[in-house]
This record gives structure tokens, sequence and C-alpha cells, in this order.
């Protein structure tokens, strides 16, 4: 990939929902040479070849997110029902996305039972912790109450799968589990020396917080669980977890990316190393055009549940006097949001090559259980 | 890339204009691994980072293609007029889509006065022959039409470049201009031996037709116009045109895109060579499936304007057939229409390489206005 950065296009054009024509014929080709391609759709064609359900049956794989009516939450459910029908080896990725723990619901709260229904047809969910409690209906301030809470979703529902995608735990519990560090492809990408902002998995004090993924699979009335540590570089950034359900359902059962983890670990490992790799070149990106780097200070990494979101990276009002020195420039919100916008254009070598995987750990949940942590 | 086919993905997430959640966060990184994505958008947000004025200006380049209905053109003329103003090195593709010589018009009639007065602020257009007579009410039937018409776009509108897609031309023609046959990296797609129903450049009979696409640009007082002779596959292929405008957009005065070619040829020669490369990896994809490679044969090669995307591949009912032996599976059609879909993403690695591009020739309209040809 060459240095020179082709810059970002406005491309305004028709929507098909199948098929390449018109932005979708314009787009993906755009982004694979390395434009940033804002898209403006004048017409939505609701389908280009027929997306009835006579169209629909050779999808192999259904992913479906943020849908914030009911009425249209209900229309997608019954669609996906029919699919599922017609093709049982459908995989379908439910991101159940419906609120998190500092904002709370941000959906109408009628959708709360559809998404409960829909467990039932759903082969992988990625909730994050509000919505693990949300549909389990258990609230989660412990390793019991977490299994607790996923084995009755695994077993009310027979959800073979749940990526929960982060819950902030103290670093103690962390070393405790004994989960491994990041991996080394995703350290090479960090500066070097390692600046301070920087906090890898359990270098804190115990009672910080640190993030963990679970991937947990249900199969012949037993629970297997993996656990994931992340690294503390915790910017707020838009559409992380929309990435990490689309790279759970792309690395799923794919023969393209094997290892000799489970099917579900496998996914969520690689899914975790891209993500993960693509936040940290983002955080790195928005320090560089700053020009505070240097002058970023390590914050501290307490994090309550609520809190989640708070970050070390630049504040509003940092990024802004470092966009533009003239308070009243009407450009400064709109680039400030830009340098927070996930470079998945710019860094698609990464999504591409996969690499090895963010390393993991199978949890002994009989000891856990038996014996606390 | 591997052999592996992931297949196709159904998402639905919702829209945003810029930045990358929901469908934007992962129908790129879907595609970028092979996965082909068709997008349902639950919620269309117009912008993520305030599409305003404001936040519009650091568009380096501009795309637009299909806007059936003259309200919407106007303010997106309004609003490229603006950019424009605040950043004059802003490079502006223009697609006029109004319609083709088989169809004829279909858009508002109202459409076209506004894209007449458009031409003045756009760095390229990329119109067919229909759009190309509509806009300088000029029709082309010999070399001397075609010179009036470029010039009159060029001259009238302060238009430095022009890239024609395609007009059907006797072979006769093209081989007294002396084009230049497709390139090797091209060729190489092709099976081995050449099938019979592929015709190279100028291969038919002096009456046949053949598509040449002209790259003119107005500089100095003086108009230099390259020609491109495109071989005889016309299979209807929605949204080749969109993908050829893209592409041209991608490449012109792109650094990383260079040759010695001037900007407009060498980026019109780019966007064909892959243009062309994907339509014919699209067509031999679709006899494969279809299984009637064996038996299809050579059709005449007579095209009349009005039939410029007659075919040598299948016919609908030969699609049908081979699709299912059941005349009333209702999945025939979606099935047929799926064969037809450019494989962009599946040929990404076409879009990525580039390769050297297609060949062309600056015309020498002196001598071709003096003696005619």
């Amino acid at each position: 990939m060459s240095a020179f950065e082709p810059g970002r296009v406005l491309s305004i054009q028709s929507h098909v929902v199948s098929g390449y024509v018109g932005n979708r014929a314009a787009t993906f080709p755009l982004q694979t040479l390395g434009y940033d391609v804002d898209v403006v759709n004048t017409v939505q064609f609701s389908n280009h070849t027929g997306l009835s359900t006579n169209g629909l049956v050779s999808h192999s794989r259904i992913l479906t997110g943020y849908v914030p009516g009911a009425e249209a939450l209900k229309v997608v459910a019954e669609q996906i029902k029919k699919m599922k029908e017609m093709n049982s080896g459908t995989v379908y990725v439910l991101d159940p996305v419906m609120g998190d723990m500092g904002t709370g619901l941000y959906v109408s709260k009628d959708v709360v039972p559809i998404y409960k229904d829909m467990l039932q047809i759903a082969s992988i969910i990625t909730p994050n912790q509000f919505e693990v409690e949300l549909l389990s209906g258990i609230s989660i301030d412990s390793m019991q109450t977490l299994h607790t809470a996923l084995r009755q979703l695994h077993t009310t529902n027979s959800l073979p799968h749940i990526a929960f995608s982060s819950i902030p735990l103290p670093i103690s519990l962390v070393t405790t589990l004994n989960l491994p560090p990041p991996p080394p492809s995703y350290m090479r990408l960090l500066p070097d020396p390692i600046p301070p902002w920087y906090d890898a998995v359990g270098m804190g004090e115990p009672e910080d917080e640190t993030l963990v993924c679970f991937a947990s699979t249900w199969q012949d009335g037993n629970m297997e669980t993996w656990a994931f540590a992340l690294p503390t570089i915790r910017g707020y950034f838009s559409g992380v977890g929309d990435l990490f359900s689309a790279m759970v359902l792309a690395h799923f059962d794919n023969p393209d990316s094997q290892s000799d983890l489970p099917p579900l670990p496998h996914a969520v490992s690689k899914a975790l190393l891209t993500v993960q790799q693509i936040l940290l070149r983002t955080h790195l990106y928005s320090l560089a055009q700053t020009s505070i780097s240097g002058s970023a200070t390590p914050r501290p990494l307490h994090h309550s549940p609520n809190e989640q979101h708070s970050s070390v990276i630049p504040s509003d009002a940092e990024l802004d006097a470092a966009v533009s020195t003239n308070p009243k420039d009407p450009r400064r919100k709109a680039k400030r949001m830009r340098l927070r916008e996930l470079r998945v254009v710019q860094e698609r070598g990464l999504i591409a090559d996969g690499g090895q995987g963010w390393p993991g750990k199978a949890l002994d949940w009989q000891g856990i259980l038996e014996h606390g942590l």
C-alpha cells in the first residue's frame, strides 16, 4: 500500500440493496483504491434483483444491527424466520442494538420483547453489557452472575453462540484468570517507545478496570466460554460494535480463516484483532493530526460501567484547538468528528490480512463456580 | 486471493452518509474479505459528522450519478457550486445520467436544462452517446459531427474534460484510425483457445461495428482527443457506466496512478482496463454458471445505436433453463439477474491492481477534418 492518501470523495447516486449499480458500483471500487467515500443516496431502490423471499434464499449469512422501531423490526424478524425455514444452514448474526450502560435504552421500548423472541432464530448474538442484562434480566456483578446470565440466554432460547463484546472488570480478576496479553502483531503497531497513554492488559493497579470480551458456546448441554482481555484504549469511536459484529460474521465457519480454536472463539479472536488494530491506528492518527500526542498525559484508568467510553484521547476542546485556532470556525466540529471516524478504508490491509487472532483462554467454569475467584 | 467464495451476506442496519457506523462499518470490511453484501438500510441518517456546507469543504473529489428529479438535482447543483467556490481545486466528475439510445430519456425532462447549467462547474463529464447528443444538440453520425459536438461542449461551458464512454463505430473506421488492440493483461483473462463468441477489436467485417471510447481535453484553445477501441462483449450488465465514472474519478490526477499520458486519457485508460476486465470476468462467470458456454454460438455483431446493449451472452430463457429445469420455480428470475451482476467484490484484485491501462491513441483532428476518413 502506498503512503499517498487519495482523499475524500463525495458520491451522490442511487442505492440498490443488491447488485452493483449507482453508488454500489462506485463505492467499493473507490474504497479498494483507498478513497474515503461519503455516500449520499438519491434514490433508495428497495431492490434490484427482486429482494422478495424468493430472492433472499441464497444468502448464506445474515447480519442485523440498529433497527430502532418495533414495526420495522417485526418485518425483519418475519423475513429472517422465512429465510431460516428455507435454509436452516443460514448463519444469522444478531446484534441486539438497544443501548449501553452510559446512555441507557436508545430504541423504542417495544423493540425489547421482539429481540427476546428473535433470540430463537439467531446463530450468534453480539450484545454489550447493557443488552446482556436487558435480555437475560440478570445484573452482572460477578463471574457467578455472568455465568447465570449466559447460561440463561443459551438455554431459554436454544441460542448456540454469544459474543459478549465487552465488560469492564477489575484488573485483579483478569490477573487471576491469567488472560493472555495482546499479540505481537498488535504491539508492533504501537510507537516505540510505548507511549504513556497506552496501558496494556493488567498493567494498572489491581482495582483499576480493563475490558474483557467473552465468546460463549452451548453444545450438548455444556457451556464453553472463552475470555479475551483488551488493552485500555477506550476512546469513543462510533461503529466499533458494528465492525466487531461484521467481523465475527465474516470469520465464523469461514474455510479461509481456520485455526485450532472452536468456531466462535476463533471468529471472536479474529474479529478482536481487526477491531483493536483499527482502533489503535485510528487513535494514533487522531493524535498525530492534532499534534498533541507529545502532551497527551496518562489519565486515571478507573472506569465505572457508566464510564466505559471515557477516554485517554484528546478532549473536544483540545481537538478543536488543534483543528483551528479560530474558535468561531464552523468547520471545527466537523473536522473534530472526522478525527474519530474508524479508519477502515485506510487500514483495509489489516482487515484483509486478518492475522493470527487475539489470544484468549477457555474459562474453567467449574473451578470458578466452586472456588470463586 | 483464495478460491473459496465466502458467499452472500444480507446486512440490515442504519446508513450514514459519512463515517463508519452501522452498515458503513460492516459493508466495506466484509467486501474486503470477499463477501458479496446485500445492504438494507433501516435508517437513513442524512449525516454523521454534519454534512452541511461546513462539513463538505474537505472533499477533494465529487462524483454525481443518477438523480432523476429536477428538485433534488437543483439542490445537488447548489451544494457543489458552494463547494467549488470554497475549494476551486475540487475535482468534480459529473455523469449526466439521462438515458440511452435504446431507451431514450429515463429522467424527468426538467433535469436536462439543469445538467446543461451544471456543465460549467464540472471538471469531467462521462456521458454516453445519447447524453452527448442531448447536451450538445448535435446528432453524431461522423467524425466531423463528433468533433463539432465535443468542441461545443468544451467551449460553451468551459468544460475541461469529456470522457465519452462509448459509441458504436464501423470497424472500417476503427481500422483507418489504427486504434490499438486490447492489452495483454486483458487477453490473458480469456480462455485458451479464445472462444468463438469473443470478437477482438476490428476482427469482424468492415461494416460491423465496435465500441469506441473518447477522452477529450480542452486546453489553451486546443482540443486533444484520445480514442480507445473496445472488444465486442456487450452483454447488458447494469452498473458498467457507474463503475466507469468512479474509476475515471479514482485515477484522475492520482499520484499513485501515474503514466506518460496526459491526466484524462490516463484516467480513462485505467478505468477502461478495470471495467473491461470485470465485464469479461462477469461474462465468463455467467457462462460457467449456466453451463452453456460450450453451446454459446457467435451471433451477428451488427449493432445499430439502438441495439448497443444486444448481447452474445445467454438469453433470459437460456439462463432460466440453466438455473432451474422447473419453469415455475420463482427463484429463476432472481438467480438469472444475479448472474448479470458485476463481480466487483470477487474481482477486487483487478481493481486494486489497476494494471498498465487500456491502450489508446491521440486523434489527428486536423488530418481527419481536412482529409476525412
